[in-house]
């Protein structure tokens, strides 16, 4: 979905539907404004689509806070859902795991991280074939004295719930897999997603300087080179290219806005992987079962 | 200050001062039940001894949360400090970086922000030797409309006040060395230092796994090893060895309940330069420089 001259041009004799759209969000266009106003942007257009069932899922590495606008306004939220938040895929000494929110949703209550965690869940058990995925929320120790309110009151609001729920897990924990599903705001979410790929970012150039200054280094380096290639594909954040955004009636998955062509590839097969496992209908089948034996957190928390 | 007995036995010859204490708080107390009921505690003697100038700083492995209870209760806060904040010195691309706060302070409203970007500036600038370090909020992003509430009031206050203040930062800059002082609430500090801790040890532990998988991998490890030593050098959290507690009356540095000796050791240099600079001093003066060229935040905020 675009401007269909453009995406002809670069298509060459392959055989895609085009679908044309005469506007286009920028990245840097109030998110909310974006997706109200442009009523022919190539995201409005792709989103309704899916809402009218001629595509089953959006892909999009454009402005990300106007796809969740847009997503919520034209797909709307599934029920039990006040904030539907961004999975991020991440990788751990024990495989992938799911931290959410990543994405826009700042000063969370106790029953958006709840809802979080719901989704989560089931998220986790469609992506990662696990028939009881580990729950935890981040927080700062491990110890029920820590966290912020809203952290202490989800605690006890998930530990009434159905689900493998671990309490309390810190910073260090994340990369060790502890938990398969890490729940956050989405503040805090970004910090810690965004200062560990900068840690291993820096650590990656501090090494290769270090290992260029002599000559030593230099040919130690090139015999590395195979293990160093296998390291930086575990730890590769493009391997699922997108984080899906949870929570809404339909797929959509949001991309990095400087992805690698690859990456786009493997955002499009996780959608298409979502769509084939029917996640929304499996998310929605998960509020339910949460709000059949506990009180619905969103209205218990907001009645006191 | 300790048992008597005990720290004599291990100090062998060496002649040092040894003040008597009967109590032990424990790492699992609760910190304000510890530093108001242990009045005979190491901790609380510790904090008395420089209250009445007998020692010029307290340096402590112990209980974190009861030392910095027992210094706001003993030593007392600065005027315009509502919670001190503990300063963590951690390593970036371009040198050591503060950042604040790393402690229990979770749920801070915008007055507190400022109050940790005052002194942390102070702090920064007796540490580092700048004359005017770069201050910055870390965000979910680096656009005004990110942050959360409390972020963007304190964004609007440091704005008017006399520091070199460059806005928001996001995680992924924290490695780059973009700021000298970087502020954010001790729930997002202790989330983001942890992470970034433990990211660099699984990095550092699967390349351990992977060189070792082939004969040729093992023997670049060997030729690599003076390279990955003066790596580790380079990010070493130990250089510091502590933390110090800005915002009371009084040098207190906070060590990790697991240092190393050569940490406890460099958390005592570091006690000693502080004192040395007459850091308590420095902070007061800045926070009366603020609050001299506008409204001081803390009444500001607490009055909206």
């Amino acid at each position: 979905v675009g401007d269909e001259r453009k995406i002809s041009a670069l298509l060459g004799g392959r055989r895609l539907e085009v679908v044309h759209a005469s506007e286009v969000v920028g990245m840097d266009e109030s998110p909310v404004a974006a997706a109200r106003g442009k009523r022919d942007s190539s995201m409005r257009r792709c989103l309704e689509l899916v809402r009218q069932g001629g595509a089953d899922a959006v892909v999009s590495a454009g402005n990300s806070g106007a796809l969740m606008a847009g997503a919520v306004l034209t797909l709307g939220r599934l029920p039990g859902v006040e904030r539907p938040p961004i999975a991020s895929i991440y990788p751990t000494l024990a495989g992938p795991g799911v931290l959410l929110d990543m994405g826009a949703n700042v000063d969370c209550r106790a029953s958006h991280l709840v809802q979080f965690a719901l989704l989560g869940e089931a998220f986790a058990r469609a992506l990662l074939g696990k028939a009881r995925p580990r729950v935890a929320l981040l927080a700062n120790g491990t110890e029920l004295t820590k966290g912020t309110e809203a952290t202490r009151e989800a605690h006890a609001l998930l530990s009434s719930l159905p689900l493998d729920y671990r309490g309390y897990l810190e910073g260090r924990d994340l990369f060790r897999g502890l938990a398969d599903v890490i729940v956050c705001d989405g503040f805090v979410g970004n910090a810690v997603l965004k200062s560990m790929e900068g840690a291993a970012e820096a650590f990656l150039a501090l090494m290769r300087a270090e290992v260029a200054r002599t000559l030593l280094g230099r040919l130690a380096a090139r015999l590395l080179r195979p293990s160093l290639q296998r390291l930086r594909a575990r730890l590769d954040y493009a391997e699922y290219g997108g984080a899906p955004l949870l929570g809404v009636r339909g797929v959509t998955v949001v991309c990095h806005g400087a992805s690698t062509p690859r990456a786009v590839e493997n955002a499009v097969r996780l959608a298409a992987r979502l769509v084939a496992q029917g996640l929304p209908r499996a998310l929605e089948a998960e509020l339910a079962r949460a709000a059949a034996v506990a009180p619905r957190p969103g209205n218990e928390t907001a009645a006191s």
